[in-house]
């Protein structure tokens, strides 16, 4: 099953829950983890990302990969951002996984294929 | 083994990529998904999530689980930002889950529970 | 006139704009500022701003004056935000004081006296 | 000196301060107004202009003055982030013209021109 999992690019949700729970009880930092500042941190930490890509031209962000040095550093604020979401998701009781589906659900009601092909408009734009 | 994934609440994040991928090839929008456009989306993301509660007491902030208006844009904006994230660890080749599970191990480095214990100061300034 | 200018707070906003512009293209850094670019570098530095108070009570962000390495650190993100607003208002020709003008005159209509006091609902929510 | 003031883009900031902060006690709105609360709004409003450009290119970004929907939204969006940037400077007591020019200088020792000149680097990269 070991096998099973990494070909399909599982995670196991509960295990990193339990890993960050354990991280987080050890320092006793439950106590600023109200939901608006986890909200707070998981925006600080998208411009992190974001700063990263700033001066950057479009096309060589999608190159980053090829770069260890930049490439790093966008690992480390993927990891930052993953780890306050599993944090938001485990104190307001949101299934990250069902939230997605339904979104994506409700979004292809949103953008029709046929209304939203080709262009970037938002839904009350078009 | 639908039922271990429930109780392990497992994410099969190809699966996901496969929803997301096709949702984005039918309307043609992959010409927007530059790396760079997609960090600006889930910083965007993450700012309505933040939104909801910039004008919110934190210990209200706590309860949101118990008002269904709020929960469920709670739960929209985090699909957003899941879906922005999976995306960004599709085009960049980072893997989610090894992105954490290395930065929980840097992070402990950086802040060691003796030193970290009880309050939120940066590690740079303790 | 000076004294007078002292007094009412007068803000000189073509010298500021003067003096970054010479700072801008004495480092050749124009190429860099598409009003795109600008607009990702105002937002990352607001989130500087908000990291300093992420994990702090809203009592003790009220008293932030009176630490003085805190209010160091809140002048120079208060700072790079007004830059880059000035470098913003000027590549896309927007007047701030005509803008902030305008905008409390709209903002006295979608937020009725009335309707709006007491409370922090959005004007499409109540 | 109602000309002068046209000529220098004078903004008079304590006007704009008594207009905001009589806009905010009509509704009763500064019992929301901590510091932490602020930031959080400036930082959304940010987004919000961010959103804008977020599928754009950049060179399309630079034209935005020409289309006259899109202009007005970032408008209202750089009047949003002033009005906050305002109300923050009055409540921390920074005032922003000194801040600026204070960093200026600053960034001037920490971007020499001949070190500096025609790339992004930050300082601690270079």
């Amino acid at each position: 099953m070991a096998i099973i999992n990494d070909m399909t690019k599982n995670i196991d949700v509960q295990n990193l829950e339990d890993a960050i729970g354990k991280f987080v009880s050890d320092r006793d930092w439950d106590q600023f983890h109200s939901v608006k500042n986890l909200a707070m941190a998981l925006s600080v930490e998208s411009s992190e990302l974001l700063e990263i890509f700033q001066w950057m031209k479009e096309e060589d962000s999608n190159l980053v990969r090829n770069d260890a040095s930049t490439i790093s550093k966008v690992e480390d604020e993927l990891a930052d951002i993953f780890y306050f979401l599993i944090l938001l998701s485990k104190k307001t009781g949101v299934d990250l996984d069902t939230a997605l589906r339904k979104k994506l659900i409700k979004n292809a009601e949103k953008y029709p294929v046929e209304r939203s092909r080709g262009h970037s408009k938002k839904y009350n734009e078009f």
